[in-house]
């Protein structure tokens, strides 16, 4: 149902997307079939393809051109690829979106360097594109993403952390990606400076709602929702924002911590869980995610009228509202 | 004693092998302490430099300038570095040279994202540099040993490899790595492009004798010597030349097959590794590496004639003749 919805969105921009998919494909060619057949694993196994999206949306506010705009999507994109891969590594990840990992298929050795073979990719494309400023900006986006993952294991099992820890640490772990992303389309494309600045802080606001609805999801959705069982954050210890503002809750700080801490059987998560799910915790942590949902819409509708504001706008209200 | 004979060699150009430590150190600067912390304890756990020497050195054929020389030089260490500390991952090393790895000391995610980082700030230094050949040759570089790796994983315990299997291998490995060194140390000092070719041949054919070397001494090291046992390659599958060879000689083939395929003891394998010692299979992978070495050595003397071209020639001396 609501992966149709998106589907209706991005299908008024198909040809564009399926560009840049062709690029993302040919992007991994390697003589060893392993890798080549890795990574196309890993793209066919699909994803919501936000970045680039936001990336191919962003140009239109310039002089779109779909070779340019690839050059600025697809190696972001294979930095996103890449920490998935590197993630599913550490977390001995079997599955992901329903299917088999890379590191499931082909063993943990490959699944790293499939990975790291996605940021060389990456930087090779990255060369291609002259303006110091684009190398700036991926560089530093790259770089805020592990600084953000190793920030996430020093505040692990950290029970006494605050909102401000947590959200600092959403922003270099994702959001500033989506921020990026949104950023070189703009950039790429010639946009002027004020666009790009808006187009920045509108990824910088989606991506702060996206995973906060993540978060959010981990506690509340199905395991066919998720692709994977839920609670998995909490059970290895990375406290988000629903535990952040449960642990305040003497109700139900007792059972977080059990939970967290290890001491916790299958089923009691469950029912802490169900417990969980109409509590104040969610509902204040919904009512975050939807205040940087109400910035993004913002700052969308102070961009320049074009027919691709709309759909901005659309994907920016799908993402902080998905059920999965 | 050996390490005693580089560091001699290293005296000639400390003040400019310092700055380069410097500005390595300064490199992984970042706000979160343990990321800094774990990037510092590996950059002080030293190892040979012997990739930064080159470059230096190469640089010395053009107009040096030792600020721009450690913007090529820093890049690459930090991507060899970033492979180690990946490699220790997957390996489950808690030692390297004698000291504990980044993944012993913070774990398998820390380490995980401590690679990246690296690899992140390598691209964040390269971008300072605005020749689209060195974007170029810096990426394929990367790509290069990705595709290496995965390709080792690939031809893992298969005992019916040829030479030419296992040279294209450290070819990517290794080699590119250290040719990529000699090649950008003469690209970013201006260096003149037959000299520039020159420097690639030598690093290549330095890189080749250097890796059959370090795979000889996996067979013939002692546990002090290597800083972990002997042994470990043949042990996780990994045929490296000298059991190549051996796997041809009948009296060797039965017990190589029987250590590659895990059914020996630890006792058997050392009494292996004793039996090899004096064994063809070494000599002649010491042959061959010595082939290389004289390549690298005819290449560098046709190099014009200046101070640190004798530098070069007493490095790669050194490196081929190694015993550590």
């Amino acid at each position: 149902m609501e992966k149709l919805k998106l589907k209706s969105i991005y299908s008024e921009f198909r040809p564009d997307l399926e560009y840049i998919e062709r690029e993302l494909n040919r992007s991994v060619h390697s003589e060893s079939p392993m890798l080549e057949g890795a990574c196309l694993a890993l793209i066919g196994s699909g994803g919501k393809r936000i970045r680039p999206v936001f990336t191919l949306l962003a140009s239109k506010f310039g002089d779109y051109n779909p070779a340019i705009t690839a050059k600025a999507a697809v190696p972001l994109e294979l930095i996103h690829m890449a920490s998935l891969v590197h993630d599913d590594v550490i977390d001995d990840a079997d599955l992901r979106r329903g299917e088999r990992t890379v590191k499931s298929m082909y063993g943990n050795h490959a699944a790293m360097y499939v990975g790291d073979f996605l940021l060389g990719r990456s930087l090779e494309i990255i060369g291609e594109l002259e303006d110091p400023e684009i190398h700036r900006v991926l560089s530093q986006t790259m770089i805020e993403i592990c600084v953000g993952e190793i920030i996430q294991i020093e505040d692990k099992f950290a029970t006494e952390q605050n909102l401000r820890d947590y959200l600092r640490r959403i922003k270099r772990k994702t959001a500033l990606l989506i921020a990026s992303s949104c950023e070189l389309g703009g950039l790429v494309a010639g946009a002027d400076p004020q666009t790009v600045r808006k187009l920045k802080r509108f990824g910088y606001y989606v991506g702060m709602s996206f995973q906060i609805t993540d978060d959010l999801l981990d506690f509340t959705g199905t395991e066919k929702q998720l692709g994977k069982p839920a609670g998995g954050d909490l059970l290895s210890g990375n406290i988000t924002l629903p535990a952040i503002i449960g642990l305040r809750d003497p109700g139900l700080r007792p059972k977080l911590l059990d939970a967290l801490e290890g001491r916790m059987s299958t089923e009691d998560v469950v029912q802490l869980l169900g417990s969980m799910k109409d509590s104040e915790a969610i509902r204040e942590s919904v009512r975050i995610s939807d205040r940087y949902l109400e910035k993004a819409l913002r700052e969308a509708e102070s961009l320049p009228d074009i027919p691709d504001r709309d759909s901005l706008i659309r994907i920016a209200k799908f993402i902080g509202k998905r059920k999965f």
